[in-house]
């Protein structure tokens, strides 16, 4: 029975590793702030699909204590990507699966470049959850993820063993799994949805039905996912014209959200900026296509950042 | 003597028409809200340049009742310029010459197209002034206008007599004046410093010092400025780039000051946004040139605008 390491419990980490655990996985986390009150209490999940509670956890607040595991999965905020070298080092070993489970695009070559001994794969995670107190985490709606491998220059890798073998325990752990052949399409297919919803929300101080709700911004949308679309088509990647009336229609149903960017800007955390827009830019930039609405939502984006934390 | 009518008494139109009486020109004032206590108390201009009160001021208010003059100063905001056939027919007889003090492109083509007997200038204004109170203006800082004449679809026009004219009551009132032969050319210009720093001052809730302080404000702020001057190029007019680089420093150097259209924000007032944007875009737009920045800017803050008003 595979072992799971979760590095980052917060929302994300949290839950999917708890949902491990449940199912009989050993599961070991990480944690920081959190660490003496979930190693005494455990992790508590509300959910849509039901609520429950794991009273012991095995919990660490130093990666050097944690036994070597199957598979490592990365849940922190990717603006804490510089310390992954170290947290990671001590877990790494020939063969280890680093499994990331954050949104942007182009980690998986940083990591690859640390870790040349480890197979890489990511899990695109379609999930609305809080943190909301220590140890407490509500499961608000969906959990789906998309599962992909990553290989040298972001090749298609097709669909794997390794990937099904993760897929059958995610799906005895009642996470809903889809497999994707192509890891960069997948991650540029989400940023169609993660950079407009996220950059707006912030800069316009607005949810996603008001983004919608009002002409000129909901065009703005739509430019902007088009712009996404030129940055896939810049690396190869075709995204139908149909798949953005998806997301917008998609949004437009959904219930008014607040983006996990504008969650971070509202408690003055580090905004996901780099991960979620600069390297979707500079992949472009390296094809020398300039995408110049996401440029300025960037722009925008790091000022209003550099002034909440200042 | 010529006769001036002062069409919107804020704090551009009172600033200039009360310069104007003081050098004892006639001048006539429309107003709305403050006429009762103009009509009574007259004006009070606190300047930097020395206070000075008038007294006793032709007010009026409503444009019917006030005689024809040699010049009518058009000084509302652009946001209001859909009531400028009703508020202006009375006053126009051949040869008028109508003279708009607004910030905006392209207003100089509607109203030829309203008063074709007209003759159409437009004086750009750079002038710090608030209206603090009914009748009460406070100039802050420079009061320089650029005096352009308008000919059909923006033939630059030269230095024409009449505004040689203009020039001297404006040099006799005491009010720095300079004659420029290209109106299109100057009202580009002057978009050069507007587009972006009305704009961000709004989107990102920023005095222009902090716009220049982060890198990537100013970098933004840099490429908005590069558009502004594709747009002006779209219509065979040349800015070049020292122009930018002036702005820029001109700016570092300047007190922080909140943009008119910040002010109007803060006031929720409706914005000067397709005055100063949206008519630069459609101008470019006509010559197949598009301007994805500025297009960004416009459809951010007609959002803004909606939800600060609604």
């Amino acid at each position: 029975m595979p072992s799971y390491a979760i590095i980052g419990t917060g929302a994300v980490g949290g839950y999917y590793g708890a949902c491990l655990q449940r199912a009989g996985f050993p599961v070991h986390f990480l944690l920081r702030r959190d660490y003496d009150f979930v190693k005494e209490k455990g992790l508590t999940i509300e959910s849509v699909y039901g609520d429950f509670a794991l009273p012991h956890v095995s919990a660490y607040k130093n990666s050097q204590q944690m036994p070597q595991c199957d598979v490592i999965v990365v849940a922190l905020k990717s603006t804490q990507n510089h310390v992954l070298a170290e947290l990671l080092s001590p877990l790494i070993r020939e063969n280890t699966i680093i499994l990331l489970l954050q949104n942007g695009l182009d980690f998986e070559r940083e990591v690859a470049k640390l870790f040349p001994q480890a197979l890489i794969m990511a899990g695109l995670c379609f999930i609305c959850a809080n943190k909301t107190d220590p140890g407490r985490i509500r499961h608000i709606d969906y959990q789906a993820v998309s599962l992909a491998e990553y290989a040298l220059g972001y090749q298609s890798c097709g669909i794997t063993e390794r990937m099904e073998a993760i897929a059958r325990n995610f799906t005895q752990a009642k996470i809903e799994i889809a497999l994707k052949e192509d890891l960069l399409k997948s991650r540029w297919e989400k940023l169609v949805w993660n950079i407009p919803y996220n950059s707006l929300s912030v800069i316009l101080d607005a949810t996603t039905q008001e983004l919608m709700g009002d002409r000129n911004s909901r065009q703005l949308v739509e430019e902007i996912m088009q712009e996404v679309v030129m940055g896939a088509k810049s690396c190869d990647r075709e995204i139908p014209q149909s798949f953005i009336q998806k997301m917008l229609s998609h949004t437009e149903k959904m219930k008014p959200y607040l983006t996990s960017m504008k969650l971070d800007y509202n408690f003055k955390h580090p905004l996901e900026i780099e991960g979620i827009l600069g390297n979707a830019l500079k992949m472009a930039r390296e094809k020398n296509i300039d995408l110049p609405k996401i440029s300025s939502l960037y722009q925008q984006l790091k000022f209003l950042d550099a002034k909440n934390r200042g």
